[in-house]
């Protein structure tokens, strides 16, 4: 390849690596900006520790189990660590979109993700020594497993491929899974659902049978996480093409800020009517659930398929957040709705619009929700149950009233300032 | 086009338009920020809804209006919708510094920008219904139609060329607006002083004809949003360049940090010497100062034109807080001072200073920023007032007092915290 | 050159430039975040204040003392302002990775730097003049013509070169500090030492001969700050390798990524052990650590090296900070125990560790760190001692206690809410 292409490519890969990475940013404010000030130090707490975890741990193992080259498409390894090139280490290779390093720190960034969605879901009530201990399970086993089996090449990725006599591909299948509305999102959000069901609610969110609001202390805070989500999502997607090639990258982009502008719109709109207020909240998460929602199709869609996927995808962040406290489930920044429903939908929905859309391929569109479903429920059910036995999963009830931060931390997030007892 | 600088080019300006969306973040922590905390949420959801809305409309109809193609120079209009490539989503072009789909990304994120300063000067006391169709109209219509003119090939952009008989051109003239003092900001500062006008001042805030300081509730937020805007200026004059031309764009990254730079300590020495004190907020609206002066000329200018723009706009900027202050004009975050004065002063500064200096230049930078400075008034004007015949535009004295975010959101930004009566 | 690489070098280098850039963000919010919010305008004054006048010095003088061209290798100075290229203002150059004004604008991010360090660490007591003198004078000379014994091709840089009667190089020897661990964080980190020390603890912070904790008022901004810092560090380190270069850029982001969190976790794992604690802010400033101390050798390390590095500062900065309180030496966030210890750390490592180890290199370091550690303990005692005998550096008790805000600036930083009396 061209040398000044692959610089191109390769620098855009970086940059797409910054910004993802800078989601955790966006994450951990929109989390603490939706719960109680009380439980605030801990909240950081858990999303600094899935950053450092979620790299470290990719780098031993993650990214070999994720990407282990030639295998039987269900499970393989190539080996702890990162291999160092023959001839120091900057080697002298032009090929591809990007080199190794970049690779792996972009991969990197993707894997801390799918525990922070589980983190905002288990808020205010999650006893930090057990979540730590599901967190390093899941980022450095279950998720770049489950990965290897669309992303690296397994049996996801092949689906439906037939191959004649002599060994050629006479039809390509594939589910297809742009930026990981089902690898990513989803395999967060199933998560988020087992540990909340398996958690229990807030103390006071549901009382006589009904729901009962319990405010965020900082919206400010949880709106600008918002943002900033937007924006690690150029990177998200972007970079997902695995180059800057310009059509495909600029596409991209478009789909994913007409599909994240619909969804707020969308989201307002519909909350609006049902509800008689305008709502700032359900307006940040319908464009999140737009985010969500286009990630699985964004190189597929037109913009006005994009602005239709965002759309259904903000009425359903409604529907999704009414359904959970109809459930008396308690998902204090709508974890479930957002990441699970909306990645679900857009996963489906590339079967139904789009370049790809056909029966076909929205048969391996539900076959891959399936097998994701099934190979992540299960694990976050089986490692929730033993942490229950051992360590614990849920503070006690005193822990709770007065917050996490002085029990676990012993510090205040805001200790200037006079607070309510909430 | 070599297809590598082409590449480069495109991720740049991808780039760029991530930059300029993160501007909304900015913006939106500098008005909740030099505001108080009772109108926090209304704030945030009128700028978040001008993100969302900014891009829908500018993919509906507003990027055909602004660059409708060959047009009569006035007003032109190319077709609802964006255009599809014929052979697919990814078309395989490249020429230029960019791909259609940038282009129309990078634009949108500008479009939204004008309503956003508005929103600044109105905030505490705009009735939410009222500003969301204001909002519509001038960012579906006026501005792109305003912007057409010079950024589309319109009438500012051929001013003062001279073609002989032969039909050659022989003189070029034309305004120059390299990034939108005058097609942005001052699009936005027209409509900010207008809405100003119309709407009166917040309660309180002139007693006994004198002027009351109304002091904003989280300066921190509104240091973070003046620091978020600068690093997304980087986007919006970077990439105004419209393509990552090495010399040209460097050249306007340091144009515009100088004079920004230059803004800020101008503005806090001028007023430090005026007021004896050493006011944050003048140094941050200095800053502000400062970016949007170098804008219409950041191309053009030396590095030391560059400061003396950036220094003059940082003492432009105090004066203006006064005279807003003596006209009995209540702009809750200086943005007339800072989009329109500015952006006005910066317009004609490139008929005075920089490559393009001279009396013809400094004739065509006037007559944009009368065309404009009408072409704004007027329909401001003229939809304010049917909005307030209709709809109404401000908020009842009561919920003005209250504050807006509970009586237009039910909902309270910061619930965990006590606050004082303000 | 190739254009097309060219022009992708430039734009990877004006993107770290804005990334290094909005580090400014990430300290003003990690100092304001850890100290108490009576003080929280006077903090982001400075730290605004020295972004303008560091861009600003850097312009008039910095950039052609620490870049003099040939040079006697200890001081010399090519004039003040930016030299005008000969055929306009956007000249036709092509070779090398980036152009004149770029080049310009990156070392002028870095250059406010160093001061910025020295704010957080005298925070809540030194008085704003004399501050803003000291911050003139450091970022105005001592830190560019120190930054010219190595990055401008000063003895530093030539240390240990042997060359033969031919006078061609037989041996290459050279200080080795890639993105200055030494020069731009030990330059700091030197300057906020000996400040602490002449300026003496905060009033309650050692009593009855014990170290007193002083929470910070808003963690969850300081850890925004952290964030953003990292963020930062890839425009830091990323853009130190003055080209998009593929292999060695994406080395350092991942070498930079693994020391960051390798030093989070490992100062958390080790306050933990020993302070039975889960402290956040431990992890944050083991983050900070951890990118200090791979910032000298960013681009000599393997990953695994870059994890070793990271982990050692992680460990070092807790014991750092402990022993700060053993000497009672008051440094509100730690800046000492970051930017000093680990600077030092990291250099010293380039030795031990990586691509260049052995004894020669090691002594080379040893040098670097003792010549830094002379040239800025000296002026910096002296500058501060005569700014004590002149405006001052400290502020009174009384000004002090009732919170430098009220004082200096006449402003509140959070008038809407109630506070405590800290």
């Amino acid at each position: 390849m061209d040398t000044g292409i692959f610089t191109a490519n390769n620098a855009w890969m970086m940059i797409c690596t910054a910004l993802v990475f800078f989601m955790h940013l966006g994450f951990s404010l929109l989390e603490i900006g939706l719960t109680r000030q009380k439980n605030t130090i801990n909240i950081l707490f858990k999303n600094i520790f899935i950053v450092c975890t979620g790299i470290l741990l990719y780098y031993m193992a993650g990214f070999n189990l994720m990407y282990p080259g030639d295998f039987n498409g269900f499970f393989g390894f190539s080996g702890f660590g990162l291999s160092l090139p023959e001839n120091g280490l900057t080697p002298d290779y032009a090929s591809g979109g990007y080199t190794y390093w970049t690779d792996f720190l972009f991969q990197a960034m993707f894997a801390a993700t799918a525990a922070t969605i589980v983190s905002g879901a288990v808020a205010e009530r999650v006893k930090l020594g057990g979540f730590m201990v599901f967190t390093i399970i899941y980022v450095g086993l279950v998720y770049p497993i489950v990965g290897s089996w669309q992303w690296g090449g397994g049996f996801l990725a092949t689906l439906g491929n037939e191959v004649n006599a002599a060994g050629e591909l006479v039809k390509e299948g594939g589910f297809h899974d742009f930026a990981g509305s089902t690898l990513v999102h989803s395999v967060g959000g199933w998560a988020a659902l087992i540990a909340i069901y398996l958690l229990g609610p807030r103390i006071g969110k549901f009382e006589d049978g009904k729901a009962k609001a319990i405010p965020g202390h900082n919206i400010p805070i949880a709106t600008a996480g918002v943002l900033i989500l937007w924006l690690g999502w150029f990177g998200f997607n972007g970079g997902s093409v695995l180059s800057a090639d310009p059509a495909t990258t600029s596409l991209v982009l478009v789909t994913t800020s007409l599909a994240a502008a619909a969804g707020g719109m969308a989201a307002v709109t519909f909350s609006t009517l049902r509800y008689k207020n305008f709502d700032l909240t359900m307006m940040l998460n319908g464009i999140l659930a737009g985010l969500v929602g286009i990630t699985a199709g964004a190189d597929l869609m037109s913009p006005l398929e994009a602005i239709t996927i965002g759309a259904i995808s903000g009425v359903i962040v409604v529907l999704g957040v009414s359904l959970m406290d109809k459930l008396k489930l308690d998902d204090p920044v709508g974890a479930v709705p957002v990441h699970l429903i909306c990645g679900i939908f857009g996963t489906l929905a590339v079967g139904v619009l789009g370049a790809k859309a056909g029966l076909d391929q929205f048969l391996y569109q539900l076959a891959g929700v399936g097998s994701i479903a099934f190979a992540c429920v299960l694990p976050t059910y089986l490692i929730i149950g033993a942490i229950k036995k051992t360590l614990g999963f849920r503070v006690s009830a005193q822990e709770e009233m007065e917050g996490l931060d002085i029990h676990e931390h012993k510090m205040d997030a805001y200790s200037d300032f006079r607070t309510n007892e909430n």
